[in-house]
């Protein structure tokens, strides 16, 4: 049975945020950035140390985006998200790959090391809290923009 | 009827939580602290300002309470919240003090601004990010102490 993209993208999500949480790195899924684009994983560390995942379901939808190096902004490490059955040769060799189901994930190449300034650190860092905090009590106003 | 000592912790704290939330702060509850200690509210706010609230059900529950200076590496303004019928002349002039039933709450006194050291409030926005980010995901691992 054929799955929808949404599907797959919530099963690579899941797989994701369970190898980073072995990897002690908290989760938020599904936000909403100030540059206008979106972002599936945004995980955040022991040390303050962020990175960024971005799912791909499909080679159509890793097609349509040009601009996935804008992420940078927002993350020390970024990283492509593909389920298994895509063809890893057409994510650019500089960017982190991980392979992923639902149930687990490798990273399969590691991503290089930004490393944010502290001043954009510290931005995310509230940001990150404040937007996970909303989240829990349910609150739609909080449920703001990542800056 | 009487309520119990946790009715009036949880309704003095739903309170709080709104009225912080008009202030535009991100509320966490019932946070375990790395002295030891427990605390009721951390709330978080766009600069990175934290403010912890320590509730007061009875007069009992604020005389057993002697450390709460201890708070302060937590949080750069500190409040005492407390029932309506609280008698208020109890807590200490040097203390933020709100009253608050579940439904509003009110700074009848404001905290001092101790503000915290850079480097504190770096771990303390860490530690609020993972928690709440591990709460959201349910997972309990990650409700851990703020250091």
């Amino acid at each position: 049975m054929t799955r929808s993209r949404p599907e797959i993208t919530a099963e690579v999500t899941e797989g994701v945020c369970r190898l980073l949480h072995h990897h002690n790195m908290a989760c938020i899924t599904e936000l909403r950035l100030g540059n206008g684009r979106r972002l599936d994983i945004l995980a955040l560390g022991l040390k303050g140390e962020l990175w960024a995942v971005e799912v791909k379901s499909s080679v159509e939808d890793f097609r349509v985006d040009a601009k996935w190096q804008t992420y940078r902004d927002y993350c020390d490490r970024f990283f492509f998200a593909v389920p298994m059955e895509f063809p890893r040769d057409l994510i650019p060799e500089e960017e982190g790959l991980i392979v992923a189901d639902r149930f687990e994930a490798a990273i399969v190449r590691p991503a290089e090391d930004f490393k944010l300034n502290a001043a954009r650190r510290k931005k995310l860092l509230i940001d990150f809290g404040r937007l996970a905090a909303g989240r829990l009590r349910g609150d739609v106003k909080m449920d703001m923009l990542i800056s």
